[in-house]
Parts: structure tokens; sequence; C-alpha cells
């Protein structure tokens, strides 16, 4: 027999940062979140209890994320300045530093899949544009019409965000952010990461964010899994997840402090509003946001379980 | 009057890594590439040497090296699989952590110039596509026809390779890349990075390497400056610039030592070839490979100058 303790094998997800709901008023969705956040993470942590890669828990879980339309990404993704859904995701194997991402794609039902596909079926790391669009068709990944993708809420918030910009008033920064994102560990001790979103509402010129950046929302190695959400341009500039990854490698520290140090003392003190979720190689979590809040959900094997779709005092 | 040193500012550049020319051989463009290199090089050192920013500097050589159809960047790049020119670029400024960046620009003649824009100009750090393209214009930046671009022997490149791809024969994995990057320190003690390439020869699906991604193939903070030539899916992988300044600070590793084990114990081990510049605050260099060779050039206030067009040894 093994004297190996087994691995506390584990899927953390988030849905999005921001101003997610006020405390102390009525939050009429949040029956819809809570059973879609914990239904994702049951699906991906199933695949893990089955003997599954953490690469396919990732993808289990986010596919349906993106499938919602309560999160802004796949389907339910924030229009674009020209009135399109231009979607991006990635994920990563912490086992192999194998990585896959798409950037800008729109007929691709899952993004998170068509990551997939470049990961283990291309020669590359980053596909962009119509071309990924073009890869992921050829690798018979499923599509879907411009109609799937959109919602009438998002449509709305593109012509409020617009008639706006025609105002005195500058618009205001985004309260929430959307993107979706898991980290896993699975029975092997693998970890990996993967995070999937519709970018910036009213986005221009082809602009990308840090979600199909690895190194930057998303990255896994032996270390550590991490998946971000928030401000994108400042998840690049620190190089957020790798960053957290090094602190944990070169300088010892915890997942939990490794997090914590990034989010809130280097891409806050610079202006940066976010959050990541980050897993390490015994399962231990960690979910700092300089937000107002995080929407999470997590089963590990050890029995424990949570959601969040509440209202989270900023650390 | 004040008791700290003078900065020894510098500039120090790359003009790609690969086989680059067998030793012992007649090399009929010796001069030429050593020319450019080296003008380059003092083009940005007298930026530096008239007070102006490592940016600035970086940007002055890279246009040249850019102009130049030696290299595989701006005019001169490689084409891609539908036979065009799809061109990357970085800039980021350590001192601020601004960057900007570009994928898949076409018509902008010197593509550092409109990563320099993003960094300057917009709320944003990576554009990509058309919608790069277009802010450029709108920016005011130099256009330039396809026929800018193309020069004869990349095309036959494309041709070369486009036709073994038909053979039983799987086409050899290229032996150069023709990169360019630049890294200075200034005399504020400034320092930054800037990397321009025409990508993969042949490259499909709106590919991606890693000279635009912040972290991987381009990074600059107040610890260094690091810009990267080779493979570019092993440098997105293992986030070798990002990853070169993390051992920096948390390990408190030379630059030498921490490219050289990034470059040789890391990506290499991984199957990775290729090379890194990196410049620290102290304007000390380090420039290894994993190729036969790397092109570079710099310059330094305290009167050292170098050029590199020859043959080296693997470390």
């Amino acid at each position: 027999m093994s004297s190996v303790p087994p691995v506390n094998f584990t899927l953390l997800l988030h849905g999005g940062s921001g101003r997610l709901h006020p405390a102390g008023t009525p939050f009429p969705q949040e029956a819809d979140y809570q059973r879609t956040l914990a239904a994702a993470a049951q699906a991906g942590f199933a695949v893990l209890a089955g003997g599954g890669s953490s690469l396919a828990a990732v993808e289990t879980s986010l596919r349906l994320l993106e499938d919602s339309p309560l999160f802004n990404a796949g389907r339910g993704s924030v229009f674009s300045h020209a009135g399109l859904n231009e979607m991006d995701a990635a994920l990563m194997d912490g086992a192999t530093l194998q990585a896959g991402a798409v950037a800008g794609v729109r007929t691709v039902r899952n993004p998170i899949s068509a990551a997939r596909a470049v990961l283990e079926r291309s020669a590359h790391v980053l596909l962009t544009g119509p071309g990924a669009d073009q890869f992921a068709a050829e690798m018979g990944l499923e599509t879907a019409p411009p109609e799937w993708f959109r919602t009438e809420e998002r449509w709305q918030q593109l012509l409020a965000l617009q008639a706006a910009e025609g105002s005195p008033a500058a618009p205001a920064p985004p309260a929430k952010y959307g993107t979706v994102g898991a980290v896993a560990l699975d029975q092997a001790g693998h970890l990996a990461a993967g995070t999937s979103t519709g970018g910036m509402l009213n986005k221009r010129y082809g602009r990308v964010g840090d979600s199909p950046i690895i190194g930057a929302g998303t990255y896994a190695n032996h270390v550590c899994a991490v998946s971000g959400t928030g401000h994108g341009e400042f998840f690049i500039r620190h190089a957020v997840a790798h960053d957290i990854a090094a602190l944990m490698e070169y300088r010892g520290l915890s997942v939990a402090a490794a997090a914590h140090r990034v989010i809130h003392e280097k891409v806050a003190p610079a202006g940066g509003r976010g959050g990541v979720i980050a897993l390490d190689a015994r399962g231990h979590m960690a979910m700092p946001h300089s937000t107002e809040g995080l929407f999470w959900a997590y089963v590990s094997a050890d029995g424990q379980t949570g959601t969040n779709v509440c209202h989270m005092i900023v650390e």
C-alpha cells in the first residue's frame, strides 16, 4: 500500500468580480446565480471524482458558465463598440505548461473548448480573430449564430454606455467584471487553470484584455493555478497570474499570501481593481479581491463546498 | 553636488537568433548586418545621451530595424500562410509599468510606434487585427502599402515552405528567428523594453507569438528590461521575460544568472530554442541564447560598445 496521502482534489471557479450586489437590498437573480455557480462547480468536480484531468474539469465547468446568460462569457457576453460579441479564453495545463488561447472569436459556441483545441491540437498557444474561429470550425467544434450570444440586457448596456459617451459626464468605470474562470487540482496532483470572457463593454480597436494572456489572467504550473477577473490592463502590466506563482516558488509564500500581495499590494495601489481565484498543489484555495465582491464556488474531495453570490466587504 | 554616481545609461538591441551564419564560411551580408545593427544602437544611444527616455530610445532603435529589410520586422517581415505580412510589437516602460502592444497589424509602417501610441494614448495594452491598424491611423501614424513590407527573399521562403508541406518530408523547424528587440536604461535610471516581429513564416489562424505578450517576449520594471527572440510558444508558456524579472527580484539573482537560468535551464530543456537580451538598473547586460547565434549590438555611457553578427557557440 502506498503511504502517499490522497490528493484533496478540488474545483474552484469564479463568476466575476465587482459591485455584484449591494448588501441588504433585494437581489432578484440571487437564486439563479447560486444555482448556476454551484452546478458548474459540481460538474467540474464530478470530472475530478471520476479520475478525469484538471484540464477536463476546468473546461467542463467553464462550458456551463459560458452557456449561461448570467455571465460575461460565451452566451451573455458584452457587446463591442461595433455591436458584436468578441470573446477571449485561455486554458493551461500546470503539469506540462501546455497552453491554448483564443482572442476575438465570434462564432465558436464555447471559447474555452476552442482554447483546449489550440492547446491539444495545434503547435501554437494564441490564435486570434477570424483565424481562431476558422481553426475551431476545422477542429469540428460547435458553432453558434450571433443570436445565441446576444442578450437584451447586454445590448441595453451597450446603448446606455454609447449614449453616455456623447454627454459631458464621462462614463463611470465598470462596476462589475463578469469574466468566468476555474482552477482545478486532480487526483494525479496536477493543476490547471482556465478563463473565459466577453471582454470589456464597448471595446474598440480589437482590444484584448488579460484573460487570454498566459501569465496575466491565466496561469498554471506545478506550484499553483490562477484565474483572474478585473481591470484587465492592470492584470497584464503586473503579470498577475505568473507573479503569484513566482512569489510562491521563489519566495516561499503560501497561495493565500502570494495572491493577497499581488491583488492588494501591487495591482490595487496602482489603480487596478479585480480579483483572482488561486489553488495550490495541496488544494489550498485563495480568492482575494479589491472589488466589492467576487462570485465563487468550490467543491473539494475533503467534503468542503461553498458558493458565494453575496456582497462581500473589501478585505 | 550629488554623491549619486552617474547612471551607466545603455542601449542594447538584438536582431534575432538562430543559425545566423555558419562559422568559417563566407557571409556576403555581414557588413550590412553589422552596419545596420550598429547604426540602430547608436541612434537609440544618442536619444539617451541627449537626456531622452529609455522608452524613446527603444522606439528609435527599433524603427530603424523595422525599416531595414534584413530583419523579420516591419519591412522584411515573413509572410503568413495567406501571403500577408501580419506584424506584432510591444513596448513597456519599466518606471511606470505602462505597456502597449499590437498584434496582426498590416498597414502601419512602424509597428513599434503603434505600440507606443497604445501605451501613451489609449486606455488599453493590447490591440489586435484591423482595429489596431485603425487605431494607429487615427493617431496619425504613417501607413505603408503591402509593397513596402514585401521582400522577394521572404516571398520565396513562403513558396519554398508551402511546397515542402505537400511533400512526405515534414518541413524542418525554423533555423532562424529574425525578431528584433531593444532594452534601454536612461539617465534617470529608468528601464524600457520593446520587441517587433513579423512572426512565424507561413503562420495561420491569426497565430500570435510571444513578442506582443507582456511578460513573455517583452517586459520591463524597476529591476530589469527584457526582449526575447525564439520559438514564441515556449516563451509564452514559460512567461520568459517576467520570470527573469521575478528571479532577480524574489531570488536575488543577477541579470546574467536569471536570464541564463530561464533560457538554458527552463526553456531549452522543454524543447524551446531562442535567446533574450536583458539589462538591469545598473546597466549590466546579458544575452544568453540556446540557438547557434544571436545578433546583438550595444552602446553604453561608460564607453563600451559592441556588435555581434557572427556565429556563436551555444553557451
